[in-house]
């Protein structure tokens, strides 16, 4: 069957499309059943024998994922990095890269690592080994174990913090080599690899990586870059994303110490009467940089770079809207109402295209249990501010300390953390193209939105100097990234879902696809 | 040499008092080169050999109070508390107390006891067996370990949690009746005994134990009612305070579920462009119950009922600030600036006039290192606000909720954790002058201040019914309460601190100066 490229709202009603995807749905569904897909090109023995390859291989793919996940790095808590980069950097051995190298940055290192197939074309690759933080108690089974566990209406799952975030889907990108080598088949594009350990902590050093000059020649030769993703939702439905909100992550502290006012430590509370409070400074703090119901951002100048939503973005959040369920949103975000009691409609633009100021935490004094009668000397919050195009991460945070200063809080440390700019992909790019040709082969019709609400640091390849188009791919299901029994989907119950092999067979998929778009 | 009785702003500066408190001054001095106190009325052969069977059973009282330490009992963790009340009640048996009854509330267990030794008056006694919270690792010495450490400048000191706050005094009490006891002497007065293990969470249920109506009408009988403290600074000089701030803590919840806004759990981050947060709404609601500069409570009706200082508790303050040095008082604080940038005199009549709220802590979203990119389902900051007479704890948590309600933050849970209401006792009560009298003999002119800023449930016993006078008593020094490295010295350098058979001593001569008084 020949592959066709055309855009979703050109082919969206065509009889021909329409048919064929039904043809496909089928097909997936009774694949489902062996607990295979089946979207090979009809014309391709060798995705026939990687496709093969990939199942007989299931065991030891999911034996890697789950060494993977044994090694907890943790960046926030500087936790098993060098462990864990040591680990991925075998892997990429293992799976065919070569020069595959730690590269020092001023935080954790990143890893750089080419495969020349010697095709014509050359894809680039991002990887994070890092995993976000996590509190063991609050897990049904623990983080580490990777355990295989029967989830209800899903079929069995692994759970372990970076199941889906990002170690499930690397780890089928990682099979889908191993497959297309057993099988004994060409690769089918050459890849340029980059990776870094910081990216749960706002990627504050990926560019050093990206921007070394021999890796920024090499990735200059790429037609885009991708990550390996967990696309689908508990449906089997996709939302493909042409770019992400930015984000500047840093922490406000008032301290006695720096203010000159107050204690410096913690001191008896009965002093409140006589002396000013670092607590309430940050709390007077905070609420000079929001709206007096704590939504909108009032930091002067905020926002004034950012682009409205452009026409074709609007009517793309519109069809998206009409697509997608409020009621399954509002239920899987466990809310009642959106900010502003808006219209489901509006909430989706506000998700899209607002810039926020959000607490991501608070900790000063006394955080056990009961009360602790002290003038805490030190007080924090943590905050996480989200940009748009055409923000950018340095200038707001620039913004913030001067408005902070002008209101009298001058002192107040301003530490960022991480952060980056907003990135955008073109929708017409092969990259983006090839994910919507296997999707539909799949039998998906993808959801299209002009960016993710959430962030990743994709603007080092979009933005200056590579301007290269960048996105993530995999047909696949997980979730609770950043919460308590992460999971991807191992072996699927529902046949619209894919489990591993699945996702594995849609990079393979995807690779030969970016080979001839 | 014939007790006198007079009160300390008439004596100030008569010639013979002033002769009397030269010479004991001396005495004291050179007996603390013997590490004992010599202040036994030299009338009086009991007490000479009381002193002796004091100094006999310094090992004995010292093991007492370091078993007392090994025992952890935080009523904010709900830890060790039955373990702390029953070890508590062997060692008032063992003193000589006889009914020692555990006394059943809806928290933690108090403790009620009697001591007849048919004397013609009855004192009421006021133990805490809890203590509070530690984090060990800020400890040089582990707060479990009652360690003995020589302490520069200071001599040898007990380090451990509870060491000065408050079982090295309560421990020194018990040291006195077994001093009495071993040297074959009558008890001088009858005891009736209370106490309590939440002291420490502001004493919720400790009401039911004083208000059960045996106990009262035991404690009804006694001239008043006085808990064992170190009372001496670091330089040997004694603040004898005639009251105490009344208190309320509490916590201030805001959470998604209550509120019906906003997420109930964490969720990330970047829902915040279309939802409404829980931390935010803390914030806020924070925000009002101040001024803008932290400082000022402006809780409608909060300071309503607040008595403003009497002329005469001014002119003690005034003459408490002539004797007390600022520049002292701001280096132990740490601190550079009161606040409002007011004179010293100001500043102390702040610290008694003042009623506060203060944030004790924040706690909220993620509060572990670096940061997570979550909007938090809920938020707490733990608050405690300090009353003066004649706020009442209970009306005053009211005019909060009040507040809250008015300014849309009805939604925000206020969980009491307990509180009182302020305490007063008269000066020339023979609870206080028999301090004074005793503080005097000892060489110390003591500082008097109409209340001290800290809070203790005094009110239990000054307020209705019972109406009985309520103090401090015990010539030692500790420091560090609620705080790290807390400790109680055992053998003071300074001859003119106290050391642990000093304080034990001084209890004798309060006992038998309120025999007489």
């Amino acid at each position: 069957m020949p592959r066709k490229h055309t855009k979703q709202s050109a082919q969206g009603g065509a009889p021909t499309a329409t048919g064929r995807r039904e043809f496909l749905q089928g097909a997936a569904a009774s694949a489902a059943a062996l607990a295979m897909p089946r979207w090979a090109r009809a014309d391709s023995a060798d995705l026939g024998a990687i496709h093969t390859e990939v199942t007989r291989r299931h065991d030891e793919a999911l034996k890697r994922l789950q060494t993977w996940i044994h090694q907890p790095s943790i960046a926030a808590e500087n936790r098993g990095m060098n462990e864990g980069c040591e680990l991925m950097m075998q892997m990429l051995r293992d799976a065919g890269f070569t020069g595959v190298t730690k590269v020092p940055t001023d935080g954790q290192p990143g890893v750089f690592a080419t495969l020349d197939a010697g095709a014509p074309r050359t894809i680039g690759l991002y990887f994070m080994y890092d995993v976000k933080q996590v509190d063991p108690s609050e897990w049904s089974s623990p983080p580490w174990d990777a355990a295989l566990v029967d989830k209800p209406g899903m079929g069995k799952v692994i759970i372990g913090r970076g199941a889906v975030n990002q170690k499930g889907p690397e780890a089928c990108f990682l099979a889908a080599l191993h497959a297309i080598r057993g099988a004994g088949r060409k690769m089918p594009v050459n890849f340029v690899f980059v990776a870094e350990g910081e990216e749960e902590i706002a990627s504050p050093h990926f560019p050093q990586i990206v921007h070394r000059p021999d890796i920024a020649a090499a990735l200059g030769k790429c037609s885009g870059v991708f990550m390996p993703h967990a696309t689908q939702d508990v449906d089997g439905s996709v939302v493909l994303t042409l770019g992400a909100k930015g984000v500047v992550e840093l922490e406000l502290v008032s301290s006695g110490e720096r203010w000159g006012r107050g204690p410096k430590k913690d001191i008896h509370s009965s002093n409140k009467a006589r002396l000013d409070s670092p607590a309430w400074h940050l709390v007077e703090a905070l609420a000079c940089l929001v709206s007096p119901d704590g939504n909108d951002p009032i930091i002067e100048g905020f926002a004034d770079d950012a682009r409205p939503l452009l026409p074709a973005e609007k009517e793309m959040i519109a069809t998206a809207g009409r697509r997608l369920v409020e009621a399954d949103t509002k239920k899987s975000l466990g809310v009642q109402h959106w900010v502003h009691n808006v219209s489901w409609q509006e909430s989706l633009e506000l998700w899209q295209s607002r810039p926020t100021v959000n607490i991501e935490g608070l900790v000063g004094g006394y955080t056990g249990p009961g009360g602790k009668t002290i003038l805490p000397g030190r007080a924090v919050a943590k905050i996480d501010m989200r940009l748009v195009p055409n923000m950018k991460a340095l200038d707001t945070l620039e913004k913030l300390r001067a408005h902070l200063a002008k209101r009298g809080f001058g002192d107040i440390e301003v530490n960022m953390s991480g952060g980056y700019d907003p990135t955008s992909t073109p929708g017409d790019s092969a990259l983006i193209q090839a994910q919507i040709a296997v999707l539909r082969r799949a039998g998906i019709d993808p959801v299209m939105l002009p960016r993710i609400a959430g962030s990743w640091p994709g603007y080092v390849f979009t933005g200056d100097p590579l301007r290269l188009p960048a996105g993530h791919f995999g047909i696949g299901h997980g979730s609770g990234a950043h919460a308590p029994d992460e999971y991807f989907v191992i072996e699927s119950a529902n046949p619209k879902v894919q489990g591993m092999d699945g996702c594995v067979f849609s990079m393979v998929e995807y690779l030969h696809e970016l080979a001839t778009i």
